[in-house]
């Protein structure tokens, strides 16, 4: 696992990224412009909300999980996200966290349409500093194979 | 279904929001900030890519969806979304674009830990105005019940 290229992902192979820090000016500025809740916007409305604490849209986790996966190690040719199943936001992302991501090869395929691409099927997990889960999906990756890989691994 | 609590909603309801207008610079602006490959902040490097011009990046349609799932009509009391299956990104959206987003109920079941709520699992669709989808889900979502609400429907 020394190049980006599908040819040489394993089952099993797990790729790095982060930290992130995510501050409090983030996560206002993201939620006044998509998701202007008081509980992402407003202090003292999410110290009584539910959340009980300012937290990240939801919309804004998934933006940062996107943002890191284009700096996973080892790096992968990554040509597009297919898709996402299963995604849950187990835990609310705090200003001041710090995130890292942990993506796993689940399965991976050649690509039938696309011979020099094969798709990877990844668990995906951002954590914070605490080892929380703040989001986790299986993601679908179409990645680029290696130019003199055989048609048929 | 003439209010926004779970006990009004019905299987089957459609509620819709939108249009949406997504301009080139916030196409632009969101991409530099969270996902800044050239097909997503470059008009000329996008012309010769893969998607053959500008598009938004994933979180981005992602974050609209989220966006207009607060002006959904007939409203709805949604506390917080609790996940998404299956979401597909099956066309780019592209500089100009006017989004709308459909959501329709498929399954509702009271909620077994907080009494007073009741969660909904929604087909989505978020489409452009050729009517092509630019992203689908099934989306879980938290909703209030009516105060009177029996405890079991």
């Amino acid at each position: 696992m020394t190049s980006g290229y599908f040819d040489e992902s394993e089952i099993g192979d797990s790729r790095k990224a982060g930290p992130y820090f995510v501050s409090k000016e983030e996560i206002i500025q993201f939620a006044k412009q998509f998701d202007p809740r008081p509980f992402h916007i407003d202090e003292e409305a999410a110290a009584r909300s539910v959340f009980a604490g300012l937290s990240a849209s939801a919309a804004h986790t998934f933006a940062i999980f996107i943002s890191l996966t284009f700096k996973l190690q080892p790096p992968i040719f990554a040509i597009a996200g297919m898709g996402y199943d299963e995604l849950r936001l187990p835990n609310p992302v705090r200003p001041g966290d710090n995130l890292d991501l942990e993506s796993t090869v689940l399965e991976m395929r050649e690509s039938k349409s696309k011979p020099d691409m094969g798709i990877l099927r990844n668990q995906v997990h951002l954590r914070n500093q605490k080892r929380e889960t703040v989001l986790q999906c299986i993601s679908s990756v179409l990645v680029a194979r290696r130019p003199d890989a055989k048609p048929s691994m």
